[in-house]
């Protein structure tokens, strides 16, 4: 079974409050990743069906400070299945109340896995990207399981064919 | 001024609570996520003592299940210093209430900018790693660096030598 | 200047965490009535550009428990402006994991009135509905303005044209 | 069997903290009904001795703003009983540190069912009001029932007879 | 001036929800001493009208564990008034929700401090009690004030009149 | 079996959020006891490899506001054990950003009792002091169960030995 990207969107769209924030009087950087991971693992369910747990964050750059009371817009989709697992794109956006602009303030790769009852990882739908952005993130999500799998010793740096073309053309 | 890590050595001992689990009965990744940052940038600041800010995750990889009613012990400290930022590696253990064993459950990397009250950079002490492991993370903070220009853009997978070393050897 | 309610759409999609149910396990009513008011404030400060307080809540109706674990989503959108009070319309759905189908569960209507930094009402933009649905949402908008004013005994029931003619017919 | 309304009387009275507030430093309406669903939830349960759950909010109206820092008490009694559901009023009061002087700042009405451990409706006993205001309020939770009724589409207008004679005397 | 204990009264009733509950699904200790605290404080403030600051923790007692879903009625007041401090008696029932039985769990002594804005101690209205338990309540205070004063090395145990009587009669 | 007091060291380093702040922008009492008594249980589950439930809070003195944004540490060790039952110590202590200089806010102590699953007390190891500090704390522990025997009515005052010996010398 294969599944477009766009039929995991989710959208999480709330206010920062101020319990939230930190002594600059900006949303901290935990409680944005807490608020990432839950957008991404209902992407991860939306895709898989499944029960579904966080199996790393790959990187999250944090751009701009969100300042108490804003409006902050999350945008979670996979970006590309594997066997179980699942890799999510995570998107921040910031509106501002008089212009209604957005800026984004951050982005995320997530690796979600999807598990039955017991834990026990399952075989999840596979993705076909539609968009160029979408296109493009699925290209990066192999390069960036090469990376994963080096960092955690489970490749040898010279089998990682997608990521060692980068460094040597 | 250079300081050695273990000035920097932060513990945030505390319990699984049943408002922060999963379906499954296990912590929420976000909600770890959130406690590993608050760790981490109380170790930024006892190292700088600056106000600091989070600027990305560079890896977050969760092992294991840990379950309600856990005791998670996380453990942060500077890896490495560059000229605002610095690198923080943190450790996440959980400890059986029977036979008190700790089991690692997780490792994650974040990277912490030093501001001053208006929000612009400030310079940092640099590190003097002591341990063997320390000296590892040091050696791999400025991989982790190169690596973190290429993603967003900044720099030339060719100009970062010591990435490539890690693919042509 | 007249704005579509779709313009002020707001969705906010998020799970049901064990710290938030009742005995039974399903979520809690005033839980629920939190978010709801949530996504209608940012509703109307995305329609009015301005700083909004809750002003009352109209009518919520629960249809359905929600367990723990659900996937919830709410979708807020202005139905009507007046002069510095908009009322709001929100849909509550909940989604099941396995078969992906959206259940509703709730819906609600609250008003929100637009302020200044003093906390004085202040002018908003009119409403132009343009499905069928926003344009039943917006005539019955008319008739729960009456309703509310005679509850609060600032209109005689006699001279509320609109709502009378419901009675009288 | 038949109860008085102060046999479910509840108070809850609490302080207004940081975390509640709003951009304009005042407690949120969402958290503020969410309180209040607490108290009126308890209030239906020492009248019925059942599980109870939210069945409606019937309107809720803010008055005035409730700044951090301030004594909120909310007192929630039943007003009268129906087969299964109950309605509750509750009143919203804050009192000045200084003057101790009390001020309403809300008042709502609550419906809630009573359920079994299956969650299907059981009865509940009836209500005998004492004072005067208890008795406006047990009279008018009729014409609130038959207009809830009307607004979902369960009873046609014409029908609701306390409710039309209202409208055409 | 003199106020009676009952006119610093405080009653806060609220539900024992899932997220506060220790791994055998009972009312977390730390909950509680946190709600006793505010329901203390605001007794404090009720009976000096000024803003008051937690001095000490006395002594507080739990004699019964509170499962989820209980009823807590926490009720606070003042029991003697000495210069700038008070000293607050807090008793905790849970009541059975089929039987409405009430129950004693915990009872609870605090000390706080009355302050102006810069935090500096002011004085506080005297105690006149009324009833038997609120004599006896005020009569223990003034020992467990030399006791304190003891415990924290301000007073020599042979001038601890009031103490040392009840050991060597 | 005897353990020494540093096998159950718990250390929970953590900031103060804006949300746990009181009117004067310091960290509430009641949030500050509820951390206490979080690393007090782990501190006696790590010495009994038990569930562990709070018995008593002894005495908690406040000496020290603790602004919003400190770094505040709790060190909480067993100072002595019963049969089941096993009394903690807890320090407290803020640490400024700028100088590291660590200040004592608050100490308490805090009695927890060893329970099987079914909530009855098991029998705990019992300590054996080693610095001057810890064998002061094992001293004063004897003379606290007295005293808190004699609050409660279960010891006569003239029995009290330990205690008595500190008023009539």
């Amino acid at each position: 079974m294969i599944k477009a990207p766009k039929e995991s969107l989710t959208i999480l769209t709330d206010m920062v409050l101020p319990g939230e924030t930190n002594p600059l009087g900006n949303l901290f950087g935990g409680e944005l990743l807490a608020r990432m991971d839950r957008a991404c693992s209902i992407a991860a369910q939306r895709h898989s069906r499944k029960i579904v747990v966080t199996a790393s964050v790959n990187h999250v750059a944090f751009t701009k400070a969100v300042p108490v009371g804003s409006v902050v817009t999350i945008e979670a989709k996979v970006s590309r299945a594997f066997k179980s697992s699942m890799e999510i794109y995570v998107d921040v956006w910031v509106e501002d109340r008089e212009s209604q602009q957005r800026t984004k303030v951050n982005e995320g790769i997530y690796t979600f896995v999807a598990v039955d009852r017991t834990g026990s990882p399952v075989a999840v739908p596979q993705i076909k990207p539609e968009t160029k952005l979408e296109k493009e993130r699925y290209e990066g999500a192999l390069r960036r399981k090469q990376l994963s799998l080096i960092l955690s010793g489970k490749m040898s740096p010279v089998d990682a064919t997608e990521l060692k073309a980068l460094f040597t053309n």
